[in-house]
Order: C-alpha cells, then sequence, then structure tokens
C-alpha cells in the first residue's frame, strides 16, 4: 500500500500542479489587464481637470492679456505670442511654438487719418470724429487703432448719401423696387443683422462709390442699460471696426488654398481674393446724425427706422437748405503683407498620438479686446494649465491635443486658416476634432453652443456635470440652468444647439476640411435682448473692467465656458470611442432636409420644374439606416480589440469629413461642406444644405428660370450623393 | 515530527503548486501566440498563390471570353458581367455583385453608316468601306460594331483635306508657320504618338471643321511581319476604334464629379464633358491611299512622311486633274445614355477589414478584345480564382482584397470612374493600393512596369519570385529576364519601371484620389519595334488566336503578367507593415525636380521672370530627410503593437494622398495628382510636376509673357507646398 500510496500521492501531486498550472495559466492569460483605466477612474480625471479650472486665475489671464491693444502684426502682439508659448511650455506643453505666416493684412496711415465729411461749396463743414474718446484708465495707452474698416481701398469718393438700412439684400431690393439707384451714390448702412463684409458686396453690386457704416442705438444699445463705463451699452463716440472682405474661406487672400509661407506664390494685390473694390468706413452714432439728420427723399419704409432723433429718410442726398451739400469719404488705409504668428502647443497622446483633438482661439484684438478674444484665450490658457498640471501627474491623454492661438482673426480668420492649409492633409487623416474658443461671453444669460451635430450628445453630457455660474442656483446643472432659459421647444425637451455658422476660427477646420467641430459661450436672452452682438464689439471699450464689472464679476460664467471647452477637448481626446453622435446627425439631416423641401416648396412654380426631394429623403432615410445599425454594433463591440475600437473610430472620425465636397460649393471653393456653410448671403448664419439654399435664393433674382431651377435640381443631386456616401461610411467595411 | 513533517510537507505542496500556478502564468502570459504567422509560413502562402496560377487557366478564360464581341452598353457585355459574377461567387469571394451606372455612350446609326467619300460635281465617286473584313472562323459572329470613333458628334462636313501628321501640337504650329490654314478644311491625321482624343481637340483648335484618323503601315506594321491571320500585323482592311473624348479625368461626360446613378443630375448633352465638336472618322490604309494619293500643296516635312506609297503632301485638297474634288465625311453616330456595370467582389480582411487593396480591369471590348481588355480580364480571373482557393484552406487576408471588373473604359474609362466617385470618401480613408490589370500583353519581348514610386522595391521584390516565361530562360527569374532586356541604365542597375501616364482605369484612384497604383504588361521592345500600341489594336482582328497563336502560344507570358499583378495585390493586402517604399519616393521627386528645372532652363529668358528652384529642391530635400527618418523608425518599431503598426500603416497608406490637391490642376479639376498626371497635350504620357510641365508649355504659345511666367511661378510653389506637406505626412505624429 505504502508503493501504491506513494504512486498515488505522486499521481494526486502532479494532478494538483497540473492543475494549479492550468488555473494559474487561465489567471495569466485572461487576467493581463486592458490597458485602459477602469470607468471610474476616467471620470474622476475628467472631474479633476474640470475642478482645476478656477475663475482666479481666468481672470489673471484677463487682467495680463488685456492691458495693451494686441492689433495682429504689431510688436506687441508678437510679444504677447511669445509669452503665451512661454507659459504653455512652463505649463508642461510639449512641442510649443510660434508658427509663423506672411499675409495681407490692412492699417490706417498714420499720417493721412480716415474720415467723412460734409462739404458745401468744396469746404468741408462736418468731419467724423478721428478715433473713439479713450477710456478711464486707459489714457497713456499707445498703439489704439482708430476705428476702421480692414481692406478698405483707399479712395475719396464724393456724392449723394442714399441710406440702404441694414445693406442686405432685401434692402438693395427694396430700394431698387422703390426706384432708388444706388448707382454713383455712397450708401449708409447700419451694422447689424449680416455681416458688414455682405453689405459692402451688395453696395459694390448696387453701384455705390463708397459705403458708411455706422452703429445705430437701436442695434447696439441694451434698453435699460447705461453707456460705458457705468454700464456696457455703446457710448455715441464708440465705433465698430472690422474687416470687409468676402473671403469666402479662401484665408490670406494673396495666397488662396496655400499657406503664406515664404515660397508662396501672391497674386498682384489687385486680384486678391475677396477685397472691396469701394471705400468703407465705420462711424460712431454721434457722427452719424450729422450725416443722417438732413437727408431727403422717401420716408423710410417699416423696419427702416433705428433709435436715432431723426427721420431716416432714404436720400438721395440732403433736403431743403442743405440740398447743395455733398459728403465725401477719404480713407487711406493701406493693405501690407505681414507676419502674424500662431501658438501651437501639444500633449502627445499615449496611445493614438496620430489622432488629434484641438482647441483653438485667436489672441489677435482690435484694441484690448477683453470680450473679444481674451475672454476665450484666458478659457484657453487656463486649459492648458490645467491640461498641464494633470499631465505631471503621470496622467497622458489617448489622443493628442492641440492648443492653438491664432493670429490674425479679424482680418479673416488668417492665422487658423493658413494652418490648416499647411496641416490640410495630416489634419484631414487625423484631426477628431476642433473646438473653437473665441469671445467665451457676450451676454449674462445662459449657455450658447453651436455644433456639429454629432456633438449633441457629448454636449448635454459634459453640460450635466458642470455647475450653473448663476447666482442663486448652487446645486443646479449648467445643463438644467441652461435649459430652463433656452429650450429647444419646437424640436426636442433639451437646451437648444444651433448650427455652426461662420465668422470665427473654426471655419478651415469644419467647412473647408470636414472636422467635427463646436464652439461655446455665454451668451443674452435673445428673445427679449434684441441688439446686434454685443454693444461695445469691437470698440476701445473692451477692457478687462467691461467683463470684470458689468458681465462677469466672479468669473463663474467664464469658468463655466471654460469648463464646457476643456470636457469637450478632454473627453475627445481620452475615450476609448469616441464620443461622437452618428444618429443625432441622421435625426438632423432629415430635419434640414424637410426645412429646405418647405422652403422649395414656398416657390409657386417649382411643380413644372421637375423638382424632387424624394432622393434626398430616400438617402437621409438609408443615412438613419446605417447610423441605428452602427450604434447598434457598439453596443455589441469587443473594444478590448484595438484593432476593432480603432476602426469604429476612424467611421466616426471620417464621419464629417464625408459631407465634404472638394469641388466646394458653386463659385465658393474653400466652402466645401454640402450639410453647412454660411449662405452666400450672409457670412454669419450658419444654412444647412447650403448648396440647395443659395440655388433657391437665386431664382428669383434670375433672367433665365430654367438654368436656376436646373440648378435647384442639380445643388439637390449634389446633397443626395453626399448624404448617400456620409451612409457608406457608417456601414460595416 | 510527524506533525512537523505534515506542516512541512503542506508548505511544501502549497510551495509546489504556487510555483506551478506562477509557471502556468507566466506561460499563459507570454504563451499566448501573435495572431500573425511566421515569415515563412507568410512566404510559402504568397509562393502557393502564385504557382496556383496555371496558363491552362488563363487560356480556358480567354477562350470563353472572346468568344463574342462585349460592347459596353450591349446585352452581351451585361451576360458576360452575370456570368463573372457568378464563377467569382463561386470561387469563394465574398459579395460579389453588380454595379451599374447610367452614362453617356456612342454608338453608330445602324441605318446609316458612317463612311468618307470623295466627290466630283456632287456625286461620291469614291467611298472608305463600311466594315473591316470579318476574320475567318468569326464569320457568323453578329454586332461586330464598325470601326468608329466614339461621341464624334454627326455631321457631313465637305472641304479640302490637309494632311497634319499626328495631328500633335508642333504639328499644327509647323503648318501655321508654313501658312496653311486648317479653318475650314478636313483634317486628316495618322494614329500614333498621342491620344486620339487629343489629335481632335487640336484640330478643333485650328479650325478644321472635321477630322479623318486612320492608321499608316508606318505606325501599325512591324518589320518582317505578315499581316492578320498570317501574322499580327494591321491589315489594309482594318482600322481602329477608340473615343475621341478630352475628358480629363471626369467619368461619363454628363455627370462630371458624381455618380451616374438614377438621382443624378445630368448636364444637357451639348454641355458635356469633353465631347468634341466636329466629326471624326477612323479608316484604314486601303482607304486612306485613295484620300491621300492625289493631295497637292507643299511636299511633307521631314518626319511627316508613312509608308503608303504615295507623296504626303500636306494639301490644302487634290491637285492637277482632282483638282475639283473635294472630300465630304458622313457621320450618323449617336450619343444615349446607357447602362453599364461593373462587377464587384470582395474577400474581406481579417485583421483590418477596413483597408483595401484593389485589383481592377475592364470587360468591356470594341469586338471580341482578346488583347484589349480580355488578356487582362483573364488574369484577373485567374487570380480570383485562386485567391478562393486558398481562402478555402482557411487563409484569409489581412486586409480587404476588392476585384473590379469594369464596364466602359473604352468609352472613357467610365465605369472605373463612377465607382470610384461613388466610393470616393471610403477609398481615400481606406484603399491602400490599386493595382491595373488592363491589356496584359502588348509585345512579345519582356515585362513592362508602370507604378507609382512607393511600388517600385515591392515590384522588384516580387519579379524575383517569379519565373522568366521565355523559352531558354528554365531558371532565370523573371526580374533578371526583364533586367537583362530593360535595364535602366541611365539611373540605376534595375529593370525600368515607367511612370504611370492615363489611357486606363487607374486614372480616377491615382490621380484623381491620390491612391498609390501600379501596372503590368508584357512590351514589345521599344529599342527596335517602333510601331505604335500593337498592330491590331482596337480592331476586329483582336482574337482568341492573335494571342494564342502569335503572341503567347504556351500562355506562359499571360502567367507571368497575372503572377506580377497577383503578387503585387497579395503582398499589399497581406503584409503587416505595408510594403510601400517612402525612399524610392524622395528618390523619385528629387530626379523630376531636376528634369523640370532642366526643362524652364531651356527657354533662353527665364532669368527675366523670377523663376526658381530652389524652395522646391528644398522642399524635396525635406522629404527626402523625412523619408529616411521614417525608415529608420520602422527599423525599431515594436510591430507587435497593433495600434503602433497601424499609425506607421497609414502614413504610409497616406503619403500618396499627400500629392493631391482638392484643387485640381488649372481647369482640370479632376486631375489633382501635382506629381503625376498626363500634359494637357497628350493623356497617355504621363508628366512628373504636370503643372509646372503645362505652364512652361504655355509660355512659347502666350501673348502675355508675364502672366505666362507667372504662371511658372505659381506652379512652382504649388509643387513646394505638395512636397512639403507629403514629408509631413511622414514625421512622427
Amino acid at each position: 500500500m505504502g508503493r501504491e500510496s506513494s504512486v498515488g500521492d505522486v499521481v494526486w501531486r502532479c494532478a494538483a500542479l497540473a492543475v494549479f498550472f492550468f488555473l494559474g495559466f487561465i489567471a495569466g492569460w485572461f487576467g493581463r489587464p486592458a490597458s485602459e483605466p477602469a470607468a471610474t477612474e476616467y471620470q474622476d480625471r475628467l472631474e479633476s481637470l474640470l475642478q482645476d479650472i478656477h475663475t482666479h486665475n481666468i481672470r489673471h489671464y484677463l487682467r495680463e492679456f488685456t492691458r495693451l491693444p494686441h492689433l495682429a502684426g504689431t510688436e506687441q502682439n508678437l510679444r504677447l505670442a511669445e509669452r503665451i508659448r512661454d507659459e504653455w511650455a512652463g505649463f508642461g506643453l510639449e512641442g510649443v511654438e510660434l508658427v509663423s505666416y506672411d499675409v495681407l493684412l490692412s492699417y490706417p496711415n498714420q499720417n493721412r487719418p480716415n474720415y467723412i465729411s460734409i462739404l458745401q461749396h468744396g469746404e468741408e463743414i462736418f468731419n467724423t470724429s478721428l478715433s473713439e474718446p479713450v477710456p478711464e484708465g486707459y489714457e497713456n495707452v499707445s498703439d489704439i487703432v482708430p476705428p476702421y474698416n480692414a481692406f478698405s481701398p483707399q479712395g475719396q469718393p464724393e456724392g449723394e448719401l442714399v441710406y440702404v438700412n441694414y445693406g442686405r439684400t432685401e434692402d438693395f431690393l427694396l430700394l431698387e423696387r422703390e426706384g432708388i439707384n444706388c448707382s454713383g451714390k455712397i450708401a449708409i448702412a447700419r451694422y447689424g443683422k449680416i455681416f458688414r463684409g455682405n453689405k459692402v458686396k451688395n453696395a459694390m453690386l448696387w453701384g455705390a462709390v463708397g459705403i458708411v457704416l455706422y452703429s445705430d442705438p437701436a442695434d447696439y444699445c441694451a434698453s435699460g442699460v447705461e453707456v460705458y463705463p457705468q454700464g456696457w451699452n455703446l457710448p455715441g463716440g464708440g465705433a465698430q471696426r472690422g474687416n470687409v472682405l468676402n473671403l469666402n474661406g479662401a484665408g490670406d487672400p494673396l495666397t488662396p488654398g496655400y499657406p503664406a509661407k515664404e515660397y508662396t506664390y501672391r497674386f498682384d494685390p489687385e486680384k486678391g481674393v475677396g477685397l472691396p473694390k469701394i471705400p468703407v468706413h465705420p462711424i460712431g452714432y454721434n457722427d452719424a446724425v450729422h450725416l443722417l439728420k438732413n437727408m431727403g427723399g422717401p420716408a423710410p419704409p417699416s423696419g427702416w427706422t433705428g433709435a436715432l432723433n431723426v427721420s431716416y429718410r432714404i436720400g438721395p442726398g440732403f433736403t431743403q437748405d442743405t440740398r447743395n451739400q455733398t459728403v465725401r469719404m477719404n480713407v487711406f488705409s493701406t493693405n501690407r503683407v505681414t507676419r502674424i504668428y500662431n501658438v501651437i502647443g501639444r500633449i502627445r497622446g499615449a496611445q493614438e498620438p496620430d489622432r488629434y483633438v484641438i482647441l483653438g482661439g485667436h489672441r489677435d484684438a482690435w484694441v484690448f479686446g477683453a470680450i473679444d478674444p481674451i475672454s476665450g484665450a484666458a478659457t484657453v490658457h487656463e486649459t492648458a494649465r490645467s491640461a498641464g498640471a494633470l499631465l505631471k501627474t503621470g496622467w497622458r491623454p489617448r489622443r493628442t491635443m492641440v492648443f492653438a492661438s491664432w493670429d490674425a482673426e479679424e482680418f479673416g480668420l488668417l492665422g487658423s486658416t493658413e494652418w490648416a492649409e499647411e496641416n490640410a492633409k495630416i489634419l484631414q487623416e487625423r484631426a477628431v476634432a476642433y473646438i473653437n474658443a473665441d469671445s467665451a461671453i457676450e451676454g449674462m444669460y445662459t449657455l450658447r453652443v453651436d455644433c456639429t451635430p454629432s456633438l449633441h450628445t457629448l454636449v448635454y453630457d459634459i453640460t450635466k456635470k458642470i455647475s450653473s455660474p448663476e447666482e442663486g442656483e448652487e446645486g443646479v446643472s449648467l445643463y438644467d440652468s441652461w435649459h430652463k432659459r433656452d429650450n429647444w421647444t419646437d424640436e426636442r425637451d433639451a437646451p437648444r444647439i444651433s448650427k455652426l455658422g461662420s465668422g470665427s476660427d473654426f471655419e478651415a477646420y469644419f467647412i473647408r476640411l470636414g472636422i467635427a467641430a463646436g464652439r461655446a459661450r455665454y451668451t443674452k436672452n435673445k428673445k427679449t435682448e434684441k441688439y446686434s452682438n454685443y454693444p461695445l464689439y469691437h470698440s476701445v471699450y473692451e477692457t478687462f473692467e467691461l467683463v470684470g464689472v458689468s458681465y462677469d464679476p466672479s468669473f463663474r460664467r467664464l469658468q463655466a465656458v471654460a469648463r464646457v471647452r476643456a470636457g469637450l477637448l478632454f473627453r475627445l481626446a481620452d475615450s476609448r470611442l469616441l464620443p461622437l453622435d452618428c444618429q443625432e446627425y441622421a435625426a438632423a439631416l432629415r430635419k434640414y432636409a424637410a426645412s429646405i423641401r418647405a422652403l422649395a416648396h414656398t416657390h409657386p412654380n417649382i411643380t413644372q420644374h421637375n423638382v424632387t426631394f424624394d432622393p434626398l429623403f430616400s438617402a437621409v432615410e438609408n443615412f438613419t439606416n446605417a447610423a441605428r445599425d452602427f450604434h447598434q454594433r457598439l453596443q455589441d463591440l469587443d473594444t478590448s480589440n484595438e484593432l476593432v475600437l480603432r476602426m469604429v473610430n476612424d467611421q466616426l472620425m471620417y464621419l464629417e469629413r464625408a459631407f465634404v465636397d472638394p469641388l466646394g460649393l458653386p463659385g465658393r471653393p474653400f466652402y466645401r461642406h454640402v450639410i453647412f456653410a454660411p449662405s452666400s448671403h450672409n457670412k454669419y448664419a450658419g444654412e444647412s444644405f447650403p448648396g440647395v439654399y443659395d440655388a433657391l435664393f437665386g431664382i428669383e433674382r434670375s433672367d433665365d428660370p430654367h438654368a436656376a431651377w436646373s440648378e435647384v435640381r442639380r445643388q439637390i443631386s449634389i446633397a443626395t450623393y453626399t448624404v448617400q456616401a456620409a451612409a457608406m461610411t457608417l456601414t460595416p467595411p
């Protein structure tokens, strides 16, 4: 038995060893941890990043960056770029660098100021002011650029004034119907409603020889608010600067499509893209009164009356004893190829360094730019600091974060567009999303978000994790605070999110390259506050005090906006599965298709022209099914397989790219997004299916209705193709 | 002690168990096999795929597919598509389908044949033949389309003939210098040297009202060879069919840029892209003699004389007693929107299903098409069979293989271009390479390969594994056989590889989408065989017998070509690291830059115009360094990390994409490759830096030298930018 027992014992022992080896093997095989942290850990890191965004830092950066003017192309703005570069490097960002381009800018002539005069017998009997009264505390600041419209050609056109209201297409059409000819006249338009460059384009189209832009109190003063410095309304001596280009996304006017580097071919200045051909100059309402008060001609149509104590007669020219007076514009600004500087910093991704999430906003300002753009630049700076601090704890995001401080946004989005042009190929292949960080605040009411539909869900998720900045809303989430104030009632029971239009640096990334994009800021109550922009927009009065005293004394609103932007950046860069929601895109497409069809059917003669939206709806249906199936497959996905994960992430990343047509919109080769682009008639407004929209817009003004309706059908066909192609990108490869 | 012993025993046993658990764990942890096979296994699979490509199968497919004509848009070609679909599915390919488009095709009018006549007093005293004599054995075949030039407009222009040699730009310029005006005349051009569509474009530019294309024995008969059926030379009654479009890559003339689906907007036919405006008709040399023999005017310049027994006088018109005779063209062909069918089959990739390698060639033929395209289609069919057989053994490629049988290549690459348009987005994102499979043989001398530089190394590797098909070369590799016959002496000691031009289905994939592409075929000895194409090109005499008796009786040449194509497909689809060589691209760019600079410096007045190639050379230098560093990093790469591998593979895949400019070449929006495209002057010839090339070409003919030189500088700048951007794609992300 001893022997048997011994043999049995050995057998038993071997069996036990084998079993334990097997158990060990199994434990080793399956126990090997995924490199990814658990969900809680991930959650914690997001919270810690958001918690680490502080009001006092934002306040500090805003204070520091608004002491001096930082006009693009100036020494002071280069100094600020260097400071930001050095501070980002200090925060721990990697590969921080200045990236320069030589682009066309425009400055007033220091020896010959721009102004408008009223002439009598050739004598200047009234001249508009040459500058704004400098705000208190800034008297010793030099290099404040006077109000001007960048890229106005030089010229001294003289003639009768015609009041053209906002200078929209419909305003000029109304004048045409009234028999008022703008040809050879000087137009005077009030700022507001549409991008100023479109006002100038319209004035040129209708033959004006110059155009004066002024800020009417109806559009630049909120009711019950005092003018600066007591309140945040525009004083009579203030005026709005701004460029008057019609670039349509071209970037530097002399190097459309290519980065403005040393080796780059430049067009002759007279062939530059989007440069206006008639002088333009902006004035405040104190000066505008003098130009408007004696105007003759018909009484204004309804909706044409501003808030000045004048009659708003249309002209042309003056009335009664001022009849022999004329107006002369005196514009001596010059265009100059000038070096600009972006600051670029990175946090290299740990697992997917070749996937980029970009947080970018501009740094250049017309003067102090406390709102535009420094309220935004301060949020980027604080996010860079916070992400750098997290990096020092040993964390590194899954994907690469890119931080950008753009230059020359005010001159046509130049810094961001040139960088997009230089990096177009790698951005197309690698960029997951672009988060824009221009002005963080334009009102005191609630959050405003404009983004691509695939970001809707992420925006809602993030705002649920952020606290409301409003007093009395302790413990309320930003989401609930926002929802309460701006419910998307006609659509769904959720806070309203709008389409991206244009007018800020996301343009090249979203509309040209098809990179998912979004922006967030604090805004006014659109239902009750009817003024345009914010009253002090682009004036010398955008000071630190404007924000620190009027808009956000606690800096909690800027903090909330900073957290939204940072949360988007963080989640897009660090989630294993990209937080992009293709089903939201499907819902949006369905809505847009219905809306463009409804618009088409407002044309009484549509039925004669063989126009059908059925194929578009069918493509939207295909897209909807593809998105649903894709979403379904995500549920069963083996996300531990890195190649499988990369594959679906690529499908999500490239979804936005699928909406871009390399041929561009008609006549606008750099506006390539078939679903979202501004209409040709207003750069600021984002239209869905802009190609179809513009084609429909063209019908009434066309001499050849057959051709015009053909163009509508062609655009519907392109839209159908694009949606169909996008659906294909979501089907299993 | 019993107790102690017992305790010790337990301790010992536990320790042993723990040790074995640990050993098991370690074994489990590290023993988990990589999913990838070892290199030998991989090698074996490639060999087995290549070994499994058989002459008897290729012979069989060629025999089967050439019994009937398969003109695009005909019932017979649809039947062949269905047959191929069914056979591919039988081979084991996945998702095999017909994909249809409705494109503009062109056919002769069955009731009014096309011909050319000589008129005297309004009477037809000579008419060209209405068809080619049918080859022996095919007498009962119906539906043989007579020789015609597809897309010729209808018309009966009448006038004097002018002999324009090959109809090249330089030929018309010479006529211009000689004071011979083509305006209102009928041009007669011999086939050869350039794409026939360019001849027609030139004739239109110089004012001709029609153009006759004929095959001269000097260009379509090899010396010492008999005419078909005794040999492979063109008989006097044979003629060359072919389209005369100038599409520049647009695909279907009515739907440029978009797939010709049901929902697609179609241009009015008169606005179709690239349609000629003057009648065109092709004839053989028996008929040509009658048109040429009595021509008057000056004696031909040197190089204008063909091999017919006529004087080759230029005209215009006839001489002496035939002076009052004129020529009338009678063309009644019609353009018709017609349904075409591609066959698409796949083998889904195991690890990276979202990466595609495409093997595509056309199926449609002018008549029997034994060379063009069935010699190629048979190689695709055999490769599909062989890959399907391997699939049945349990193997599956790493990436997805796509097999394509294109339709309507002969009508302007329509099937392949429409599919590229429909799938543009996913191809841009996912396609690794496109291997073209048009005619596999055009001569009996050696291999000919045209491909993108990054494929050079792979082509050399593969041809070293394939046997020479030549008799007496048993045991010699295809590489050595090819090297001996066509050494790239001026460049390097290796077989010559040429640039991709155009004229086959790779065009949309390579030149529009920037997908790495290549083609291989058996060719003639260019040094000694000076005829154009191959003599029976596009004639009724492209029969099975032409290949099986004259060109490749053993079918070993076609087998060798099939193996090259299959080897490219296999290695690109199945290698872990993509076999694309960026250093070869660097070397090529360097060579091209030197060559375009040399061309520029042949212009005597270049120095006055501020033209410098320095930035281009500097960009090439950057690219070279980036490629070298990239290659260096590959040596140290942890290729067991799937994400790291995918990242570098993506860099390799997207390298070709980096050379594509979405704005396209000037006036040619669908030719987007900045390094490779045909020049505007000859579709068949691939030019490097085609934008610069065309700009230089434009100088002499420009009225405004300043503008012309500006365009040269602009194109150099675009080339510089593109090379620079490509270098960025190779740097670490």
